[in-house]
């Protein structure tokens, strides 16, 4: 366990091939199949392998066990002007997020602002894809999901907040500017990535079995409790925006998922605003770019670091992985090859 | 500057008396100055000294500068369904907040979510408030502000982020459950706080005048820099939550605030939510409860000591200051005497 990983590298192509054989193998239809390979293909080459190329054998798991259902659909339960519940029915997180961030900005084209609760899902894997969704389409995005438990609350020592990653996004010229993050310090794919590596975190990432915290990822990935980022304000935050997805969406908790034998059954929210609705939309690029120049000119504390915004590391890391390929851990697409 | 202040207690009517005489003394009417006077004791007997007592002889500072425009009153400027815009024309920051709340309310009413951008507005003081506001009105609260700059970006040393304070709220039976954070992992009002007892914060704060990362209050206060929660995570969510507040008001920016002489022409957010809208309304404070319950079975890392949920202290708080008198640093008193 304490020995590097070897890695290997694999390009966008082969990758989504691999992802569609299988997918289809295993009760994918063909359009569902398609899309479903092209977002792990699409988040690993966007360098978040922990919810691509990493974590596409749990996936085809969690289908052959039933938790996620490969052709199952959204179906809308209630709805009043801008807001609607829609229920999952257990269909592919991926599927159903797509969906549902589609369907917040057609609300908010309507109403200026729009939000879909959805209930009884499944992990939607990197929730900065639907950032960028809905921000190509023009609108502003803030959505969450809850998750199982898998940090304590703030001086706590068992686990009973999910990690509950949050996304804000923004349109941006032909791109956006995307925050995607857990509400842990660090995802447990970055954790499980520097254990890859055997790499000690940055800052303390997490306890270890016996409740001390630490940087070490082996003892993390060892005791499964993550640290809030903020210590009690990550904490705090966890639990309102779980509280905020089972209510809106009139699904589960992280209690309630907690109990379950597999992480599965999620609820998540999309809200979209439409820039087309404001007053100064045809200047909101010159106030992005204006602020963006006063944040690049910040004073790097290393000289000659350069200080980037949310998603900018994203289209950097795009551009090389296109044409170098995508780094995998051997062990990780050998597994991905036996499937 | 090293020696802990001297605390004296002072009742709620008091308190807010006092603040009435002086708000009428500099040119506020009575209306808006028995408004002011209960939002400064009202955050007070809650706990929020930084932005209640603590802050009062600054606001008043502000109107005798023409910063704060005692009787301005906010303006619409454009709407679309759901989401509006309004000027703040400089106001006392929580009249126009206050203002901004019930109309996002009446919006949510209306449309199921309803959003209120404000610009040219002050500082609100304590954001809790309007959370509380909106769900005793039966909304779920998302709102939050900018700031002058205060905190480095992460991997930066000068300040080019506010800590933007961020509010989530949640009805909850007679009471709310209520998040109120800035994006620092201390307030200000909370290092200086510190600075004034004289006693180390628990975790990293801020920078020293060196760069280095502290938790001396005295340190910090000196630097002017504070640490964002979660290192690079609160920094990034603070210039999202910056861009959004500037695009979506078609207001001022952090770094727009920060060139001028003082904090004023502040840009915010208030989004509401009907949870009437909701299919499930009626099972809402079942899930809450259920939630909560969960949570307090915290298992404590200190023996006996209580997990609390946010929100939770403040009413604690509330009946302690209401039954003890409001604690207040005797200097604080007498300048508020003397004005």
């Amino acid at each position: 366990m304490n020995n590097a990983a070897a890695f290997i590298k694999i390009t966008y192509s082969e990758m989504e091939a691999e992802f569609f054989r299988i997918l289809c193998n295993n009760g994918f239809d063909n359009i569902k199949a398609k899309t479903c390979a092209e977002v792990f293909a699409q988040n690993s080459i966007d360098g978040v392998y922990s919810h691509g190329v990493n974590r596409f054998a749990k996936f085809i798991e969690y289908a052959k066990d039933n938790y996620v259902r490969p052709n199952a659909e959204p179906v809308r339960v209630s709805g009043f002007s801008g807001i609607e519940q829609w229920n999952g029915n257990l269909g592919p997180g991926m599927l159903n997020a797509l969906y549902a961030t589609g369907r917040a900005v057609e609300l908010a084209n309507k109403n200026g602002i729009g939000c879909v609760a959805l209930a009884n899902t499944n992990h939607w894997m990197r929730g900065g894809l639907y950032g960028w969704k809905a921000a190509r389409a023009g609108c502003v995005f803030i959505g969450w999901s809850n998750t199982i438990a898998n940090m304590p609350a703030w001086n706590a020592t068992d686990n009973r907040l999910g990690n509950n990653p949050l996304v804000i996004a923004i349109p941006h010229g032909e791109e956006a500017i995307v925050l995607d993050m857990a509400m842990s310090q660090y995802s447990f794919g970055a954790i499980e990535m520097a254990s890859l590596k055997n790499e000690d975190l940055a800052v303390a990432g997490g306890y270890d079995t016996d409740g001390n915290i630490t940087t070490d990822p082996h003892t993390i990935m060892d005791s499964k409790k993550a640290l809030p980022m903020g210590y009690w304000k990550g904490a705090g935050l966890s639990l309102l925006l779980d509280m905020l997805a089972a209510i809106l969406s009139a699904g589960n908790a992280v209690k309630d998922i907690t109990k379950q034998e597999a992480e599965y059954g999620l609820s998540q929210v999309f809200i979209a605003i439409s820039v087309q609705a404001l007053s100064n939309y045809t200047s909101i690029e010159a106030t992005l770019n204006n602020i963006i120049e006063d944040y690049h000119q910040s004073v790097a504390a290393t000289p000659g670091k350069k200080i980037i915004y949310p998603g900018e590391r994203v289209m950097m890391t795009r551009k090389q992985n296109l044409e170098h390929g995508i780094p995998v851990a051997e062990t990780v697409w050998q597994k991905i090859k036996s499937l």
